[in-house]
C-alpha cells in the first residue's frame, strides 16, 4: 500500500497530520465554539425556498462577484456597528478561513512573513505556511493581553508583510482594544507597507466594539468575519471581510473564479433575512458564557476575561490528562495546546451543567 | 481612492487583471461551457428537501471529510467506467479549481514546477502561479494534439514536479489516446518522482472512454472531475478528484478545515441520485455538438474534432473582431486567446440554430 511519503509531495509537509479537531460522537460537544441552537423551522423554510428557487438555473455558474450577497452583508454591518459599509468594502468566500488564504496569496506568500500574537487562532499559521509565506510568532503577555511594547518591537525587529490581530482572541477569549490595533498598525506601517487583518469571528460575543470604524483612511487594514458563530451557520462556510474597496479588488487576482457555490450564496442571503432571530441567541450565550466564567472561578480556577462565545480555563500541570477525564465524562472540550489551559465552548444551559458537573468531579481527584 | 498598486500587494500581480469570461446579457450565452438545461422540478423538489434536512443542523459544523458524498462520487465513477473505485481514493472541493489548488501546494509551490501543453485549460497556469509553482508552457502540434515525443522531450528537459494533461482538451475539445498519457506518466517519473494530473472535465461527452483504469498501479496518477459540465450543475461548484488512497490523504495536509458547505454536499448528493436523469442531456449534447462541427464545416470553416460540449472554430485572421461580430447578433461565444480561433458551446437546438445563423452571416462579411 501506497504511503504519503510515498508521494512527491513538498518536503515541509512530510510526517505532517491534518489539521482538525478530533470529531468524536459524545454526549456534549463544546469544542468547536458551534452555536448549540438548531435554525429555527420559519428559516429552514424560508432556505429551502430560496435555495430550490436558485437550483432551477444550477446549470449556470453563479454570480462570481457575489454582488447580492455583499450587499446583504454591507447592510448587516452598517446596521449592527453603525458604520457605514458599502458592497464595494465587503468580499465573500467559502469560511473565513478561504478569505485569510486569498489574503495571504495577495499579500503575503514566498519571500514574504506575516507575525501573528500567540497563543492564537492557529489557522492564522497554518494557511501562511499553505501559502509559503513565513510564519513569525510574535509574543503574548503571559495574562494573554497583547504588550503593545513588545509587540510592536517585533514588527520592527521582522518587518512582516501580514500583521494578525485577532479580537476576541481565540482560544484566550479577550478582546484587543482600539487603542491597540490602532498602535500596531501604525508600527507595521512605520516598519514598511504592510497589512493588517483584524480577526472579528467572535466579535457579536464581546463587550468591546467592533474595530470597523477604523477602516475610514487606513486603506491596509482588514477586519474578517464569519457567519460561523453569532449566526449560527458553521455548516454554511461563509467568511467574509471588510476594507477599502481596493482591497477587494486586489484578491480578485487571486481568487478561483466561481468560488461561492449558488446554494451557498441563497443560504447565506435567507439567513441574513432572519439576522434578529438569529442574533437573539448571542443574548442567551452570553448570559451562559459569563455563567460559566463565574462558575469556574467559584471552583477555584483560573479563568481569562472571555468577550467570545468560549471560555479557557486552567491552570494544570497535566492538560491533556483533564481533558480527557472530562471527556470520559461525556463532554468534550479543546485543548488547543496552550500549556496547562483548557477551551469550552458556551452550550446550551443542560451542556453546560454537564460540563461544570464534569470539572467539578475531575479537579476533586487532581 | 486607493487603487490596488497603493496596496502592499506582491509585485508578480501588479498591472495583471481577474481572470472570467465577460458576464454580459445577452440572449444566447454559449461561452463558458454550461449546460443549457435548467434542472427538472423533481430533483429541484429533492434538492430543497435535503438541504431542509441539513438546514436545521446548520449551526454544526459540516462532515469535514464529506463521506457519504465521496461514496456517491466512487459509486458513480464505478457504474460509469465500469473500473472499481473506492471512497478512499475520491476527494471532493469547491470546483474542479479548488481540487487543482490543493494538488498543486501539496506537490507544486515556491521551488517546484508545473508543465501544461498550450493551448489548454488556463486554470492550470493560473492556480500555478496563485500557488507560487513555477509554470512551463509545453508544446503542442498545429492540429491542438499532443505531440508524444515533443511533450516527452519537454519533460525531460524541465523535470517539472506535476503534469497537466487535459482530456478532453479544453479550449480545443479533442480527447488524449491512453497510450499518450501512458507515455507521459513514464516519461515524467523518470525525469523525477511526479504528479500527473488527467482533467477530465468534459469525459462523459467524449468519443473516448476515461482513463480511470490507468490509476490501478500508478500512485502519481490523478484524475479529476466536476459535476459542472456533465450534470448540469455549475453553479453547484462541485469537483473531484480519483486517485491512490495515499493521494486524498496527501491532500488533507493542505486543505482549508470544512472546506465544503453542508448545503454545498446536500445539493451534490441530490444531484447524484438524480444521474441518470441528468446524464439524460448528455446524449442531447454530443448529438448537437456533433450538428455544430458538421455545419461549421459546411460552412467551410475549419473545425478541431470535438470531445466536449464545445467545439473550436477558425480560422480568422482578426479573431476579436469575428467574436465582437457574432456577439453584436446576439451570441457571446468566447475568445480564449488562441490565435485565430473561436470557442463555442453547445446549447438547445434553438440557441445552436441562432449561433450558426450568425456566424453565417459573419463569415460572409469578412
Amino acid at each position: 500500500m501506497t504511503k504519503i511519503d510515498d508521494l512527491p509531495i513538498r518536503d515541509e509537509l512530510r510526517g505532517q497530520s491534518p489539521y482538525g479537531a478530533p470529531q468524536l460522537d459524545v454526549p456534549v460537544q463544546l469544542n468547536t465554539n458551534e452555536n448549540p441552537y438548531q435554525l429555527p423551522e420559519e428559516l429552514v423554510a424560508r432556505i429551502a425556498e430560496r435555495v430550490a428557487e436558485t437550483a432551477r438555473n444550477l446549470n449556470r455558474y453563479p454570480d462570481r462577484d457575489a454582488v447580492e450577497l455583499r450587499e446583504a452583508l454591507a447592510a448587516y454591518l452598517t446596521r449592527t456597528t453603525g458604520h457605514p459599509v458599502a458592497r464595494e468594502q465587503v468580499w465573500a468566500a467559502n469560511g473565513s478561513n478561504e478569505i485569510i488564504q486569498q489574503l495571504l496569496q495577495t499579500f503575503g506568500g514566498p519571500g514574504r512573513t506575516a507575525i501573528g500574537f500567540e497563543p492564537s487562532y492557529s489557522m492564522h499559521a497554518l494557511i501562511s505556511r499553505g501559502t509559503g509565506t513565513g510564519w513569525i510568532s510574535g509574543p503574548r503577555s503571559a495574562d494573554f493581553t497583547i504588550d503593545v511594547a513588545a509587540a510592536e518591537a517585533a514588527i520592527a525587529e521582522h518587518r512582516p508583510d501580514v500583521v494578525f490581530v485577532c479580537s476576541p482572541n481565540n482560544p484566550t477569549g479577550t478582546a484587543v482594544a482600539a487603542e491597540t490595533v490602532l498602535r500596531l498598525y501604525d508600527a507595521a506601517q512605520a516598519a514598511r507597507p504592510s497589512l493588517v487583518i483584524v480577526d472579528e469571528a467572535y466579535v457579536e460575543f464581546s463587550h468591546r466594539d467592533s474595530l470597523l470604524p477604523l477602516l475610514a483612511g487606513r486603506p491596509n487594514l482588514v477586519v474578517t468575519r464569519t457567519m460561523s458563530k453569532a449566526f449560527g451557520a458553521a455548516g454554511l462556510r461563509l467568511g467574509y471581510l471588510a476594507a477599502d474597496p481596493a482591497v477587494v479588488d486586489a484578491v480578485q487576482l487571486v481568487r478561483l473564479p466561481y468560488h461561492l457555490s449558488a446554494v451557498t450564496q441563497a443560504t447565506a442571503l435567507a439567513c441574513l433575512e432572519h439576522t434578529d432571530t438569529l442574533l437573539g441567541y448571542v443574548g442567551r450565550l452570553k448570559a451562559e458564557r459569563d455563567r460559566l466564567v463565574d462558575a469556574l472561578r467559584g471552583l477555584g480556577l483560573e479563568v481569562t476575561d472571555s468577550d467570545a462565545n468560549f471560555v479557557q480555563f486552567g491552570r494544570f500541570d497535566d492538560t491533556h490528562a483533564v481533558w480527557q477525564a472530562i471527556l470520559d465524562r461525556g463532554v468534550l472540550v479543546r485543548d488547543n495546546g496552550v500549556p496547562g489551559w483548557l477551551r469550552v465552548t458556551a452550550g446550551t444551559p443542560a451542556e453546560n451543567d454537564a460540563f461544570l458537573d464534569a470539572v467539578a468531579t475531575v479537579i476533586k481527584e487532581l
